[in-house]
């Protein structure tokens, strides 16, 4: 294990949180809030940690997949920690099992609270908690691989896949700085012309920044109280269109720069997704037509579906009182979550369709058992490999499903509670149903039970191993 | 498709239904019921159809693994049609879909009913519901094959393949023929014992025949409208027993009458069985110690835990009012299943224990990439066929309780109800929770929702592909 690069990485990672921790400073002097004091406190603290373990380049650069899997999820552990110190500074999230579940919520974009008046927060406490759904949305390591100054194209390929969700990860131009230079370049204008169509839709600045943030992260945090619901309908559509815009693998909007514009609008994967959307929207908006007038339905329908699938979590109406269909509906939509590649969870509509297409070659296989048969996604074949992996994460997320399950039902709540809750966070979405619904919050568990969510929501957002890992006796001998 | 053999064993499947159909006709005339006349005319039926199907034998024995599926596929739905006659022509349930979903519930030992006064039920009635568990257990087609008069060892074994349960079937003994003589002898001598048993321990002969029936199928329809809960303790504790025995692999109790005790002993699967059934219900007991005096406790996790991980779905209590941790663990125990080549249902406890070891390997692999580790299982190496046909298998399963459930979210009902309606249903327990609750029926659910619950116990029973493949265009191809 090749130490002193990790070490060298989480410095890294945090000096670039503690400069971005000067953004809610900036918002407390504009706002002249004294709880800002506690922001620029912990970018001190981050800033001064970070400029130690960065003080020595490590000499040996080199390092694999193991080293990757342990240094992203060390990284995020780290993030998270001086994340949650300002909450805990200027007291306005005092307990730390509290403030520590707020921002892994944050960072991994899953956007379920533990507040339970969200209007009474510090703007600058506000603004960081929507900001951390932007950073964790495309991801740390990708922001650190842009301007990390340490060589190995090699080494950093396995950082950049122990981040990126999704069942392979492609570079999109040979070097993984670029790649990172990118996907980041990309992130920000999407967000900018968000924000600039929020502001036209008549939202306050402060609200269409952090809306942004919120949905460019696919994260879900809002600033008030009923999330989404008081916003002029405008702004509504909006968030809807770049939610599911979010949602779209990456790489597709890259080939969309390149000018490829067939082979972008051929990807298997987008064109799943959208139909999903529109199919499961359609059915939702049919089977809740007796709640909502007219057009408003379909709209409302359109939102949710958009918020669920690309597991961002706004919420513009309580779809707890809505028809089962509705609610069975949108639970699936938890599990398929967004297209790898983009800044979303859950299992993602790449892996669904994979498995789906095994099914159809060993259906076909039993019916014709001389025939020979590859799995293809646009266009190319998928190998042994990483179907292989796709199956083992599934297993694997199902375990960890029934697990955390087990652990929350200690709390001897409702089953929908207790199951949904679990879902909700390991897929990095944000609400359940029943007491963890769109206008409830996981402020009732225990901090056992908070533990236990903060553990599934990293694992969701690094898709489970690389958490793993850390708990292999293994990964820590020499 | 080699239709004429299909048609001839389907033939044989009906005469030997018919010939089953007499031990109901016999009760009714101990017990002096004319409503046994139904039986007597539905047996007339099956024998005169069955023997027209086989009054030509095939000249072409030969057939492959699609042949395989379709046949055992349609015979049981063709077993469970004409096993539904009896209870329409006596009237005692008179609706067509009820009918029908009563005898399939029966025959893939599922147990659920959509009677609301089971006790309102003739004798003979409820002797044919019980020993439709019986018969569906161990499987129609294994018993053919123990006597059925056409050779052709590679065809029979494509037969056996498709109804047996579990990832891989192995023979005992060379000759397929043999090796379903041997399993029936077995399921017939544990059969007799426990009703021996039953019968010291002070139950009514009638009630031990169909206890014995219920519990050999793992199936739980019981006679009662409390199911067990009125039975002596010592009925209790044989019936605990001897559904847990029934879960267990019977190449298991070949290798005892082998005198290969050590090999025996040594199953990981029946290791790993026991151990869950161990700890879960120890779990339960500590969890609802607050409901039952002292020992009770003990001895009522452990039957609801035997009677769910088996699949049997016999109730002693209602666990619907158990606390949250232990309706959780019974949930999960009806995805796990009994051992692979019992008569339980569910996913099959070697399925489970096979992905959890491909977990291990994957995460060994990612912090040793040099390492060549194969899946091994009783000390032999888990080929990729099986291991692929488990991940296909898992993917199918989810998908098909997902599209279930939304189906019968259309009924409106609760979220626990219809989600556990379908699970119970699909991997053949009997019970879930809720409405369909150890002390609930589904006789409130539509026509529409019960023939897909009927369309998910024939596809749990049969390991979902024999059904699947019968709606494959492919398949009815020349």
């Amino acid at each position: 294990m090749n130490y002193s690069i990790i070490v060298y990485i989480i410095g890294y990672v945090l000096k670039i949180e503690g400069l971005f921790l000067l953004l809610p400073c900036l918002t407390a002097l504009i706002y002249q809030e004294p709880s800002g004091f506690a922001f620029l406190i912990s970018a001190a603290i981050c800033l001064f940690l970070g400029i130690i373990a960065t003080y020595k380049k490590p000499q040996n650069n080199v390092f694999y997949g193991k080293e990757g899997f342990v240094t992203v999820s060390l990284c995020w552990v780290v993030l998270s920690i001086f994340g949650a110190l300002p909450f805990l500074l200027n007291k306005e999230i005092p307990s730390i099992p509290d403030a520590l579940f707020e921002t892994i919520s944050g960072f991994t974009t899953t956007g379920s609270t533990i507040l339970t008046d969200i209007e009474a927060l510090s703007k600058c406490s506000l603004l960081w908690r929507s900001f951390t759904h932007w950073i964790g949305g495309m991801g740390i390591l990708v922001f650190v691989l842009a301007i990390l100054p340490i060589a190995g194209g090699g080494s950093q390929m396995y950082l950049m896949r122990a981040e990126s969700p999704g069942p392979s990860v492609s570079k999109l131009v040979p070097r993984v700085k670029h790649t990172a230079m990118i996907l980041y370049g990309i992130y920000i204008v999407i967000t900018i012309i968000e924000i600039i169509l929020l502001l036209i839709g008549g939202m306050p600045f402060f609200d269409a920044i952090t809306s942004a943030f919120g949905t460019a992260g696919t994260g879900g945090f809002g600033i008030k109280n009923d999330s989404f619901a008081s916003y002029p309908i405008f702004c509504q559509g909006v968030v809807t269109v770049f939610m599911i815009l979010f949602g779209v693998n990456f790489n597709v909007y890259y080939l969309f720069l390149c000018r490829k514009h067939k082979q972008a609008l051929q990807s298997e994967e987008l064109r799943m997704y959208l139909i999903i959307i529109l199919v499961s929207s359609l059915f939702i908006a049919f089977n809740i037509r007796h709640l909502f007038p007219g057009f408003q339905a379909l709209h409302q329908a359109f939102f949710q579906v958009g918020s669920i699938i690309t597991t961002t979590g706004f919420a513009t109406a309580d779809f707890n009182t809505w028809p089962e269909l509705s609610k069975m509906i949108l639970i699936f939509l938890m599990f398929f979550g967004a297209c790898a590649g983009s800044t979303g969870g859950g299992i993602k509509i790449s892996r669904i369709l994979i498995l789906m297409k095994s099914i159809k070659k060993e259906l076909f296989f039993i019916v014709h058992p001389r025939s020979v048969k590859k799995i293809r996604m646009d266009g190319q074949v998928i190998e042994h490999d990483i179907l292989r992996s796709i199956n083992v994460f599934m297993a694997t997320y199902f375990i960890i499903i029934m697990l955390s399950i087990l652990l929350i039902s200690l709390e001897n709540k409702d089953t929908v509670t207790t199951v949904t809750s679990v879902i909700t966070t390991l897929n990095n979405i944000g609400p359940g149903l029943e007491l963890v619904g769109p206008i409830g919050n996981f402020s009732s568990f225990s901090a056992l039970s908070k533990f236990v969510f903060m553990f599934d929501m990293l694992a969701g957002r690094l898709e489970i191993f690389p958490m793993l890992i850390l708990f292999m006796p293994g990964t820590w001998k020499k």
